[in-house]
């Protein structure tokens, strides 16, 4: 394997650009893995990994996972550890990080009908839009759809994501009501999350067959314009909070649709 | 009100010294708060405000609110916002803060048999912890039985709990397995959670009557002498995330204790 030890190597400043901006990530469908375990998951998956860094002592702890993720790699380099710490964003990445590319990005048509799907409008928190999406995968949801939220690709959500975010079908759409009433024509039932107590109680709700939930923005909800096209559904509360966080929320309402 | 205009002044220091040290928080047994939010619900309970600090812009902006928690405070006093900069942990203080006595410490005594506890056993993320209590009230859990747990009263915990760890009903044991071999001799159900696809089904326990679920740490779980006085429970998972994680697995639980 090649070395890299400056860190103002052009693939290091790259590497540490692509980790930091959004724009440049949609710009070149490039994103930024730190860790072990996200690198291997990634290297589990189709998903084309550009280059891999490993740092000597990563390496050496971990020959064989290296080795594993190096045969996916395009090009792989040995850094030194002023080079990863440049790199890293967290105490944890135990020297392993790797720029991968997002080219199997998925449309509304590939929506089965008749599968559930958890839909987010405006999730802007990574931690959020991470641990909802490993819910997700756990309960066995069919994908996500996204519309207005916080960067999939960024590290925080990957990383909040333990991996799920590389494995479950995600959809984009920049119109969730028309994406919604689309689905809705297909026979999909389409709710939305209120804590609203006049709305239906999600015990109560019709779960079978093809089913998208919507979820919410942090503070303020589900917009006016999707609750337009959705039937509204609440998780009946009991006690003083003023509501449950967003992936609560989803992980109860994942679970009811499951269930 | 008096005012405070120097950082170095011994209140001051004194609540940044109780905000940083869990320690010095057992010690003299006062606790933290920032935000509007936070202090007024503090000012809702019967827990004792020893201190409020309002910065001048936060005074004049919401007067009503800052009067409700000064009436409620036994000493107030109005600061600068240099002095609000140094006690301040987020970006969103508002310019509220309180020093509060935990008087109302609970005991196992407290526990009423017939009634649906969570426990968490060496939950050491106060997000985690938090979040947990928070979904805990929202969902009428009747309260929270801590082990090993990081410290409740941070400013972290607080904050991730919106308000409920300030009226959920905590009970702290040093010996969790004692505590609940005791509970089940008083009839309550003891189960405990574990991703071992072996264990009952969550959807198939009887959660009738008097029920403790215990919650394990986010890494390790469950530890195996509370494992030996409890049933093992699993939430049933369908895709390849290793596990749901330590909050989205009690909001799970949560949920079917109370369905």
């Amino acid at each position: 394997m090649n070395r890299i030890d400056s860190v103002s190597n052009e693939k290091i400043k790259y590497a540490v650009k692509i980790a930091a901006s959004s724009s440049k990530r949609k710009e070149d469908k490039i994103f930024f893995l730190e860790g072990l375990r996200l690198c291997r998951d990634v290297a589990l998956t189709g998903i084309k990994i550009k280059t891999a860094f490993f740092t000597d002592k990563a390496y050496e702890k971990n020959q064989s996972d290296a080795d594993f993720i190096k045969d996916k790699a395009e090009n792989s380099f040995l850094i030194s550890q002023s080079v990863a710490d440049k790199m890293s964003l967290t105490e944890n990445s135990q020297g392993f990080y790797c720029l991968c590319e997002y080219s199997w990005v998925l449309s509304e048509k590939d929506i089965d009908a008749k599968g559930k799907y958890i839909a987010l409008e405006n999730v802007r928190d990574p931690a959020n839009l991470g641990a909802i999406c490993r819910t997700a995968e756990a309960l066995g949801i069919k994908g996500a759809i996204l519309s207005g939220c916080c960067d999939r690709f960024s590290p925080k959500s990957q990383r909040a994501a333990m991996g799920s975010l590389l494995r479950l079908a995600v959809v984009e759409t920049e119109n969730l009501p028309e994406t919604l009433r689309r689905l809705g024509e297909k026979g999909m039932k389409l709710y939305a999350t209120t804590p609203d107590e006049n709305a239906a109680q999600i015990t109560k709700s019709d779960m079978n067959g093809g089913v998208v939930c919507v979820i919410g923005n942090e503070a303020n909800g589900v917009t006016d314009e999707t609750f337009s096209v959705c039937k509204k559904l609440t998780i009946p509360m009991k006690g003083r909070a003023e509501s449950l966080n967003a992936s609560m929320a989803a992980a109860i309402t994942m679970w009811e649709m499951m269930r």
